[in-house]
């Protein structure tokens, strides 16, 4: 890893309860293939990124180095989701770290691009999506609540959030509670974070649903979907 | 139309000017058909479906009878939303109205079976999506606003959403100001409106972004992704 290199860590230490898995989700089969084989794929392919770390739950590993073979290295998390960031950093070797959600199978090579970019310049950036619908709570019952949510300048996060690695660490370890997302550590701390534009493709799979639809977009992107090769080094 | 009927309203007289198309966003080409002829296809070839009628702007009632050939009758909108709302249901005959936005091209059967039965059961009924993504404010200087929005409990809209069309229609006349969505005008009457599983596939072309997604999912549903063929009667 070049001392200006960047360092994609992948998270796969979570639970998913809702895809039903009773496991973790990340192995869940996406058209005969682990879930988070994809994003693998996608890091270890792309010559944006100069290693690849796969954090999983304690325990998780064997399995997870079978997956991960020629493509990324295995690191143990921690109990929560910062814990594990933090093992993934502290593995990781390069200037810059991508931090990415394992459920989110399609990150492209224009998105990784323009995170590195924003984060070199920034320190730490998001990709992030406009709300195009509209917005309603949930009555305890089931219907919905009258009045809708001001969606002007709402945003969705989605990963790999970029951040420099020092500055991302030193926030991490000084974090307290439970952060809802990496950016929070740096949020949390008044580090502005900038944003770059995001993509409807690199949707999380968190339901059954989702896996639906990241079947059929698996089927649609054929050829241009990365295959769960060994990189070449 | 029978009198317990279905009528689909699809309504296309919006402008989208996001997509950079200069005209009506729903006569973008998706894979070489026009995105509107997708919702339509839909429609027509459901077997849930009564009618189906297509709204559009004044003055592209012609290009849209080209479109609609065989599977809607082409009805002329007005300026807002739920004046072409109010145009559709005026032209419709069933006893229960489903209204969708015409951006949305892959309504599935299942969807619309569930949208129909929780109209019949609780007179207004809306197709939602839980939100899995973080949410943020951007600042104005386009970085993140800390602290984050509380998405217990918060539903993303989708459509078509369904009503009795009478109850509809009656409040849709009364409805002052612009509203955000087809559910606005009876929940702001006080009626309650029930929620039914919405779908991930269900996306809303609004950005060239999107466009791109739609054309993967399009690929890959291929034999899946009904035909803009004319309806057998």
């Amino acid at each position: 890893v070049p001392e200006r290199g960047v360092s994609a860590i992948v998270l796969a230490a979570g639970r998913g309860k809702r895809l039903g898995a009773g496991g973790n989700k990340a192995f869940v089969s996406l058209l005969g293939r682990p879930l988070l084989s994809y994003a693998l794929a996608a890091f270890s392919r792309s010559r944006q990124v100069d290693e690849v770390l796969l954090v999983v739950a304690r325990g998780e590993e064997e399995e997870a180095r079978e997956v991960a073979k020629g493509m990324a290295r295995v690191v143990a998390g921690g109990e929560r989701r910062q814990d594990s960031a933090l093992a993934g950093v502290e593995a990781s070797r390069g200037r810059i770290v991508l931090v990415h959600d394992a459920a989110r199978p399609f990150p492209s090579e224009a998105l990784l691009r323009r995170v590195i970019e924003g984060t070199l310049e920034h320190q730490a950036c998001v990709p992030v999506v406009d709300i195009t619908d509209t917005l309603r709570y949930r009555e305890a019952g089931g219907t919905l609540r009258p009045g809708t949510i001001d969606r002007e300048g709402l945003l969705r996060m989605q990963t790999p959030q970029g951040f420099e690695r020092d500055l991302y660490w030193r926030h991490l370890r000084e974090a307290k509670g439970a952060l809802l997302d990496d950016a929070e550590a740096v949020l949390s701390c008044g580090v502005p974070i900038a944003t770059v534009p995001g993509e409807a493709m690199n949707l999380k799979v968190t339901t059954q649903d989702d896996l639906a639809l990241a079947e059929v977009i698996a089927r649609g992107l054929g050829d241009l979907c990365p295959p769960a090769e060994p990189r070449l080094e």
